[in-house]
């Protein structure tokens, strides 16, 4: 093939030297293989004129790729392509990495079928309505009140020292501000000290597992539960063991039952709104928890995501109010106060476990986007955030109320639930024999996209007849379209 | 103890019901040991009419306290603090936890010794100047270009779609300017298939070493070399071979010689400006070690975190670019283009492992922060990363002349080094036999803080008379003063 100007495109304005673009250009070319071995490449004059830039630019070009060994010169002859070129191919990214053992070792022992389908965080398509597995609805994100707090860092020349590498542990204001608001919002009595900030309740649970945990340690969760929980600890090696989630949340005898066999080192509960079941695990059963974690000497983590939006009756204070002994890792999340996309999580926990947890959050990513959390300490500081959830805890109980008062109505004889206390989604169960996934695919046809099918959050093989269907993040007139279209389904279906 | 007012802080525009506060503060109180059992509250009545609220409020509140059991009530007595409590000592978090083993177990086997000092990113106190291990200068960032982003966010509806979960493997938009950006400057022809944004340089590492390490792997790393990598190497469970690195970079001769006595896994090399020493691979290195990569079949993890900063002769691309067989990692950062403090990092790898890392990072902490990365995505899309590049390079091109200029004029005898390429620091070597804890202990007091010393980098016990010494963060006034202490300083020591 002929050396053609098409090959060439060069931008003046790119930071990149123009000479470096134009030599970038033609190695590139001669990788592909577009440029064979020995085709012979314009003067540097030509190609000058053509290119419209100075022939210098072009010389130092040639000049580079001479260096390069890209090109042979041959005096009163010409620049051409190499005709010993080193093994240019082209060089799309190689598929795999071909190392001894490595694509044969398969690094996530994960079961395909109980890894989140691919659809899971899916954009919905077209004019969907979309139940998702329970989330904040995004439209009422104060993402204003973010946008006023990044538009006082562009003024502030102290901005500049939250552009510098800070804190692993976390900004300060704004640990110093989230103990305060802990502690009027849930009693728990902590300082910054206690508190490591994390990327979500996510991270907050990853590290925790990391440094608790050792291969072949049995950690306890709840049957239905977690899964994004449970595949951490299956990662790190642990073994779960499960117990039943009924109306008062785990079954702490079962728990007992599983420490006098075997030794427990973890166990894993949220406690306010159990995932998936939405119930709330019981004062009685809170005691006996603690006592067992101190007899036999397990550590809880107590994931507490949504403790901020409950709408009936008193929130029970968390499990890590009443610890006095030092078995709770207490995680939470702005992620649902703000939006899933703000990432800010933490972790409260015994000072030793801060340490070592905040120095694996060291070596993974070093530290937190000081802007985002000085950002939110503000909004936490001025009240914002207070306001926001009393404002959004208000919607969401309405939204509950209407969700629950259409299923009653439309769909009372074909599904049961019970209201739950707090959250963003209520746990459906089809009385009617109708497969989730088969009601969910009927649905996608229907106008409207059920994202999450019930089996996701069981360990059973067999798909029990349960969905979680998130209300918050659909307005009244939404949710009532929304209902209906499920009403029609299961007739159809039946 | 009595009851007192004081012990009260209620705040009546928190989100929290003010019922619940009344109750969480009498709890707290209890816990701390403040209210001792069977101390009398005061009625419900005067309780109303000290803290100013509805009587029904306090009834509430001592209801509350009643179910949760913290209460004793006796008709016509009144309401007493229980006298039977749970164990209620106050609740600080507790300072270790109690797990059978766990005390003992310390997760991180880390030399303290070898850990960044606690001051490594400490904040300068007073008026010191502070030259630091080569990191961009805060006060150029384009900060104001991020706001602008952000502000853009603000006003489009599209902005929502951003706020909910989103793609593991970061933002479409930025992965595909991304793309384009490093073909254009670094010759690397990847897909936004091939791409993993990460949460800096930091992270990409983390994982790329998670996937690819087993306990006891061999990984080869240069001495001196970049500490940071190192510990994330041994927290995996690799043992580390280090080779010497000299005015060519890393030995790959010496990188033969332990290929063939032992079964070598991964090899971490920073090629364009090596950390600490500064000094560019030779392209016949280069060559070299990828022909190894090849026959010993090892994995190569190639940082270029600061490929985007280089002041003279061409740039030589990245290891990556010539890979045609698969054996390189290449990672990248942002973090030094805008501010450290601004988390982007990728990873271009073959697709297996790609895969493997997007699923491990889905269990770190899900996802990165979609408005940073779709701020970032525009921000190089319309040019401003290019334009912003382009002139900080200048100005960083400046400061290292003058530096350098100032070093050979102030302490031509004292010193040795050599002018960087690119980059942010000059690796100098202390000639007068002067130790640089001494001197940087020294410039302390006379207003300049260095905070770090070359010893971090080596793993040699004894102290070598290296530092690695930041210019970009000043400008020429201050490069000048800092010249001048550090030549009054060693005058003093010698």
């Amino acid at each position: 093939m002929q050396f053609t100007l098409g090959l060439l495109d060069i931008d003046k304005t790119h930071y990149s030297p123009v000479y470096l673009q134009i030599a970038n250009g033609i190695i590139g070319h001669i990788q592909q293989g577009k440029l064979k071995p020995a085709t012979p490449l314009p003067s540097s004059r030509m190609l000058a004129v053509a290119l419209n830039v100075h022939r210098n630019t072009v010389v130092a070009a040639y000049d580079e790729l001479y260096a390069q060994s890209w090109v042979d010169v041959f005096p009163r002859k010409g620049i051409f392509v190499a005709a010993n070129l080193p093994d240019v191919s082209s060089r799309p990214i190689p598929t795999t990495v071909r190392l001894d053992g490595y694509p044969e070792k398969t690094y996530f022992e994960i079961d395909e079928n109980r890894v989140p389908p691919a659809d899971f965080f899916k954009e919905i398509a077209g004019q969907n309505l979309h139940i998702n597995t329970g989330m904040p609805d995004t439209r009422l994100a104060p993402i204003e009140l973010m946008v006023r707090e990044y538009r006082r860092f562009a003024g502030h020349h102290f901005t500049h020292k939250y552009l510098k590498y800070g804190p692993e542990q976390g900004s300060l204001n704004l640990r110093t501000e989230l103990a305060r608001f802990l502690g009027e919002s849930r009693g728990l009595q902590v300082t910054a000290n206690d508190i490591l900030i994390t990327k979500g309740a996510q991270m907050a649970i990853y590290l925790a597992a990391q440094v608790l945990l050792s291969k072949n340690d049995i950690v306890i969760a709840g049957d239905p539960g977690y899964a994004g929980a449970n595949e951490i600890f299956e990662h790190a090696g642990a073994k779960l063991e499960l117990v039943p989630v009924d109306e008062q949340g785990m079954d702490i005898d079962a728990v007992e039952e599983i420490c006098k066999r075997k030794k427990v080192k973890l166990l894993f509960v949220i406690p306010h709104h159990h995932q998936p079941t939405t119930v709330t695990l019981s004062s009685d059963r809170r005691m006996q928890l603690l006592e067992l974690a101190k007899k036999y000497r397990f550590a809880i983590i107590e994931d507490d995501y949504d403790y901020d939006f409950h709408y009936s009756s008193t929130p029970i204070l968390p499990l890590a109010s009443a610890d006095y002994y030092g078995s709770v890792v207490y995680v939470g999340s702005f992620c649902k106060t703000i939006a899933p996309g703000i990432r800010i999580g933490f972790m409260i926990a015994p000072k030793n476990l801060i340490t070592q947890a905040t120095r694996l959050r060291r070596l993974i990513d070093r530290q937190g986007e000081q802007l985002l959390e000085e950002a939110v300490a503000n909004l936490l500081k001025n009240g914002d955030i207070g306001r926001h959830l009393k404002k959004a805890n208000k919607i969401y109980h309405e939204r509950r109320d209407i969700f629950c008062r259409l299923l009653h109505e439309k769909l009372g004889d074909k599904v049961s639930f019970k209201i739950p206390d707090g959250g963003f989604a209520i746990w459906i169960k089809l009385l009617t024999g109708i497969n989730p996934t088969e009601l969910a695919d009927k649905t996608e046809g229907m106008g409207l996209t059920i994202t999450d099918c019930g089996d996701y959050f069981y360990n059973a093989t067999s798909q029990p007849p349960y969905m979680r269907l998130g209300f918050a993040s659909l307005n009244a007139q939404e949710i009532e379209q929304a209902v209906e279209i499920i009403a029609r389904a299961i007739d159809k279906l039946s």
